[in-house]
């Protein structure tokens, strides 16, 4: 391996990263990065792990994919917020056979996803891996009015998603089946999976409608209950009103997982929500209506990253 | 493996945590967290990952050790910055062979070092690892009087350290040679390895004394170079002034790393400092004074992680 040394990587790193989207008081090259927080308002900030082998597989994802992802799925917690996201870090840690232009081509599809929502990348560290590929973005906002949360869903508010479910699990089915060729057969599929795109603008309008919020990360059914426990609450879903895309499953959309839309509950419908249930009294119980009016419990089957 | 849930696993890791040390928005269970900044100060943030087999080795650091290490090892760049740390965020990478209370040991560890400095966990992740144990931590403080940077260094300045440099590096060759009997053997050259000190009182003493300030992570020659670098100066060290530990050889001092001292600039000697050379103007010429008055250059053969 002819691997560039640490500064020589750092520099090709910086080169695939947008100019800064702001004034910062200290980026990348000191021990820490320094900002000014914006008068008044709150700092939000997530930290998500994507690792080779769990969260993606190389056989199917190509660098400027894994880049996007880490990113994307850092952007879609702070959309959940109803927040503004501004700053991220990143922790990399490379297998020795890793090339560098694998490095550079993850920071390009990074630094373009980042360009995209004014996104500065402030810091950060590199470090070998004598394993899998092991990428830690942080990604710090802010919000000036408040944010969404999972606790404040109320008995009688409407569940509603921002999109339609189950595309990334349908999509991972296909890759893992047909490789990269899935990208032509089951184009839309495997775009869900492969470069998810954080609903920040919903997100952002969502503020001050919904009572509570989340992504829909691990599955639409244990995500349900996360809301449901958070919110102390219970939550009636409606079979028929579940929004599945075209050449998806049911069992796809309530666990497959990774659809990164959000679910919200709110006091009422509106043109830019699916309504898929209504939240009820019996605290801690998630239950589904068939459509030949049957109830019956919805376990939380989404993906347990232990199980 | 009878490894608990995702959700069992997070309840036995908030177990660990110290109690919140300040009021806090929204801390862990929600999609990120928010905190209210102090107003008028600047937000300060690092991130650094440890990686199984390349920064730690289980045949000889325990799981309280690595977690004490993965905070310590911010606190450091926090106290690099001579700002005041807060918020942590841990993610973590587990095997699936980690038993739970290794688990729950290593947020003991973490636990007891974040109440020590009033640290308040308030997010993270955890994953599952097909390789190495991961932990990434993200630490976020303040400043509200300015902070400490690599870049203000001039020439005529004093270059200085907190403290006696090479034990870490010793005291991992002696757990390399001798395992865990490396602690009665060499017990403070072993303790410098797993269970540094973060110089955060010091830190905050330099602010406004120092004119340019890091921490010791890479190894003293290695990071004599990144300060000059951006400080655009040189450097001339004094063999004879470098203060080293019992049992310390002059190449663990120079380039063991691990010492996490500061290392500053300061236009006058204290006496809570070791003067260990001066700035000079030839830009990025680092030198060092031999007792026998040659001068030779120092090259930056710190650790590379990727050498």
């Amino acid at each position: 391996m002819n691997r560039l040394s640490e500064t020589g990587l750092i520099q090709l790193i910086r080169s695939q990263l947008p100019a800064s989207a702001r004034p910062i008081r200290k980026g990348i090259g000191d021990d820490a990065a320094v900002f000014a927080p914006s008068a008044g308002a709150e700092i939000v900030v997530t930290t998500d792990m994507l690792v080779e082998g769990v969260h993606f597989d190389l056989a199917y994802f190509e660098a400027e994919e894994i880049g996007h992802k880490a990113l994307a799925v850092n952007l879609s917690d702070i959309a959940a917020m109803g927040a503004e996201p501004l700053y991220a870090l990143t922790s990399l840690a490379l297998p020795d056979s890793t090339p560098d232009d694998f490095v550079a081509a993850l920071y390009r599809g990074l630094g373009e996803l980042a360009r995209r929502h004014r996104v500065d990348v402030i810091g950060g560290n590199l470090s070998r891996s004598p394993g899998p590929l092991v990428i830690d973005v942080t990604l710090l906002g802010e919000s000036r009015s408040g944010f969404l949360s999972r606790d404040g869903a109320r008995p009688g508010d409407l569940v509603a998603v921002t999109g339609v479910l189950g595309k990334a699990s349908a999509g991972l089915a296909a890759l893992r089946t047909h490789g990269r060729k899935a990208l032509t057969l089951y184009p839309e599929l495997a775009a869900a999976q492969l470069c998810p795109v954080p609903r920040l603008e919903e997100g952002r309008k969502l503020l001050g409608r919904a009572t509570a919020g989340m992504d829909i990360s691990d599955g639409l059914a244990s995500d349900l209950h996360h809301l449901a426990r958070e919110s102390g609450v219970g939550i009636r879903l409606e079979e028929a009103s579940l929004p599945l895309a075209p050449g998806v499953t049911l069992e796809n959309a309530l666990n497959g997982g990774e659809d990164y839309e959000l679910l919200v509950t709110v006091p009422a419908p509106a043109p830019d929500l699916h309504c898929i249930g209504v939240v009820t009294g019996n605290a801690g119980v998630v239950e589904m209506r068939h459509p030949d009016g049957r109830i019956t419990p919805l376990p939380p089957r989404g993906w347990d990253h232990f199980a």
